[in-house]
């Protein structure tokens, strides 16, 4: 797991080659000639926040409404959407799951223009949809996946800006492997994990692009740590499960210089009048992140995350190497 | 919140009548006319589930892609999305919320067929959209929303059958008062509460229709006994948070008999490999609720739940009537 999480400065980097930037060029342009009215994400685990934040991207960058489908509606209960308007994205690691290409093979036939993204292009997901990217990021050796989403995250983004202007937004993406590499060298995370040896259950949150980033933080917490980990969107979080936080709940708020940040001090100001023990981490956190547009800070912000995760499993005795009852794989549907 | 429990029957009575039943019938005539190409839903809290509920009904009962908006995209980053072919449903049991009442004037000023679902009709929520349902629950005492949860389910029940085939579906769903009524009248939840007295967290799980269950029974337990309750649908369990499954994690599994309890039934097999203390919720579970169809079982599969989360709070000395640092109207933006 450490391997891979020292991988993603590299994996950014030759994402942003010509060699894989251009053909996301080119699905983006046949996307953008077909002209979908509206986008539908389908997705599991790690890639699900990778879902989440395209779909966050697709409304604010591209103006079409977008949403994450549960393809049981399809699989189980034998639903048959009309998608014909629609651009159907299936985002998996492996695009091993027979229920994602299940979705894209009955959204294919209801006229669906169809897009698999997947780290492996010869998977039936990516056979299955008429579109396919390849994010590149390599052999992933650890079950908890980390180079894998952040290439997720770059490819939907260079996916979506493609979409939206045509050719590569080359120059606010060039530092990325750069930034990358300076997060991955502070030790603040690995500082931090001692603080959650005994913790008994954690609280994660953000806000627009970042809860996308505190959704995926949770999940890596929970299988290399065994840390019940709750994810809520700040608004979310105001709105019932706050009765939880309290001094004995540690809190990771994800915090942006933009809008989704401004947003969260809302909601730092009712976790401090509870006395809740919050660490912020990003552009305005305590685990520092370069100051990047809210957009693209999901691909740094969850650097430092990666990696407290995998100290407090270790803090805590566990091998985040080897989870218990997990598979790389696997096969729902 | 006992009182607000043991109204549902009446509730449902209330909602079945004329008075209530044709003016939502009269919407679904209206959102069939027009002919929406797709549905967007966006809610907050326990009215987020009711609407996921809603995305999985038109999907399988509608063939209506639907999916979960979330207000921020809107709200706090500006975005503008093409909503003029959809049908945009605001959930809220106030009605109070300023960033769902956003949501609705940006969605119809767009183009958008909107639609307020609330328990109060001279909201701004409901005076934001153009067509409006009164889920009629009545004044509700407690913090905990659970009245209103339901009394929201079954009018977007009536919403969409409505809309599928024109005409209640009286005949299926007349039965429902005296059914909720006896499954409240079985103590098995009070005795099923005593064993979750000193548990440290709990997992939630089901699959289609009973996802949006597993969701709403997690939040309970959170709001009244500030138990970490972690809700995944049984696909994502298996795809990494079954690592924290182990025999110190109680696990509610909401089992129906219909294609979603099927597709359960591996997942019920992998926990039990992992020894995990699952308790079975619904019509082939342990607590036992009427064998419905999957479709309303969640109008009834909820109400043993939410007793069990307010006998597990009373049992942990917890005051389910004052919830710590809850208000009944959240105010996000």
């Amino acid at each position: 797991m450490a391997a891979d999480i020292a991988e993603q400065p590299e994996v950014y980097a030759r994402l942003l080659e010509p060699a894989h930037a251009d053909p996301i060029a080119r699905v983006a342009a046949a996307i953008a000639e077909r002209g979908p009215r509206h986008i539908v994400l389908t997705a599991r685990g790690t890639s699900d926040h990778a879902a989440l934040y395209a779909a966050y991207l697709a409304e604010i960058r591209l103006g079409l409404p977008a949403g994450l489908a549960s393809p049981s509606a399809i699989t189980l209960f034998g639903a048959r959407p009309d998608l014909s308007q629609a651009l159907v994205i299936g985002v998996s690691q492996s695009g091993g799951s027979p229920d994602l290409t299940e979705v894209m093979r009955v959204a294919r036939e209801s006229g669906a223009l169809t897009l698999a993204v997947t780290n492996n292009p010869g998977s039936p997901l990516a056979e299955a949809a008429e579109l396919s990217i390849d994010v590149a990021a390599g052999h992933e050796r650890a079950v908890a996946a980390t180079k894998t989403y952040t290439a997720e995250l770059l490819a939907l983004l260079l996916l979506v800006e493609g979409v939206r202007g045509g050719g590569r937004p080359a120059a606010e993406l060039a530092a990325l492997p750069e930034l990358a590499a300076k997060v991955l060298a502070d030790p603040a995370p690995e500082a931090a994990a001692d603080r959650y040896r005994f913790a008994a259950r954690m609280v994660t949150t953000g806000r627009g692009y970042a809860y996308a980033t505190a959704r995926e933080a949770a999940l890596k917490l929970m299988e290399t740590s065994y840390l019940p980990a709750l994810a809520f969107s700040g608004a979310d979080l105001l709105h019932g499960p706050l009765a939880m936080t309290d001094p004995d709940v540690p809190v990771l708020a994800v915090v942006g210089s933009g809008p989704g940040g401004q947003a969260m001090r809302d909601v730092l100001e009712r976790l401090g009048e509870r006395r809740a023990d919050v660490l912020t981490v990003g552009a305005a956190g305590e685990l520092a992140v370069p100051d990047v547009d809210e957009r693209i800070a999901p691909l740094l912000d969850i650097l430092p995350l990666q990696r407290l995760a995998l100290a407090v499993a270790r803090a805590r005795g566990e091998d985040p190497d080897a989870p218990r009852g997990l598979k790389k794989v696997t096969a729902t549907l």
